[in-house]
């Protein structure tokens, strides 16, 4: 809220430019260049891959799926805090479920949810990360049974 | 993951300190010492008090409220990313459900929920956060209705 750092931390720049040709243009031939050969979600509660070691294959199964339920899936960075090879990332995902979502047929629906990021990152690639998402506005948005 | 620094910052000893002191022994008397006269709830779905801006008396509000829901209320830290007067706290909130929480009854049920949070620091004093709670956890736990 107060200082500004003169030049953006590398860590946050990777963390920035994976996000958006990563998460938000699906661009699967970006995965090499953003994200390590082993990748741990340490802890994302609802994730199909909570607690799991991905492999690049791994990884690039999850941005798919993930982009299939949600084709127009877009994340807005909120605000970014950084240090020692951390970056926690605050964030709103928006996105229309034109595709199917954990055996839910397609709702139609235009969803908007927050969540809160930390991700691990070492020599320029992403290693994991910690995540919370606000899966409750995003089952109402969807009018899922849970 | 790689390098510790030598000595914590001291905005994430403050951090930890009002946690421990406010949050998990619900001591209201700390609030002065921790927390800014005017506290600002910039995003945290489905708080009562998101978006609000609070005086020491609303802040006081919003911790007896919550206690009073889960008076063994305790929150684990997981991970800490600290930069420029933003501190970022992964964690584990366990509670008893002891008390009426938004309007329900209580339900005696323990519960274990994940949460992210960047606290704003000015002065060794707290001014705000943004937060994303694993509401959808709490719910299942409860088995409220939503």
């Amino acid at each position: 809220m107060t200082t500004e750092p003169q030049t953006m931390h590398a860590d946050e720049e990777r963390v920035r430019a994976f996000m958006n040709r990563v998460w938000n243009a699906g661009d699967l031939s970006a995965i090499e260049e953003f994200v390590s050969t082993r990748y741990t979600i340490h802890s994302d509660p609802g994730d199909p891959w909570d607690g799991q070691e991905l492999d690049r294959e791994g990884f690039k199964q999850r941005l798919v799926a993930s982009r299939a339920a949600f084709p127009d899936l877009e994340f807005e960075i909120d605000d970014v805090v950084c240090q020692d090879s951390r970056v926690a990332l605050s964030w709103t995902m928006r996105g229309t479920n034109s595709g199917s979502l954990a055996g839910h047929a397609p709702s139609g629906s235009r969803i908007e949810a927050k969540g809160l990021t930390i991700y691990y990152v070492d020599a320029g690639r992403l290693t994991g990360h910690r995540q919370v998402v606000d899966r409750l506005a995003i089952v109402q948005q969807l009018r899922l049974t849970r």
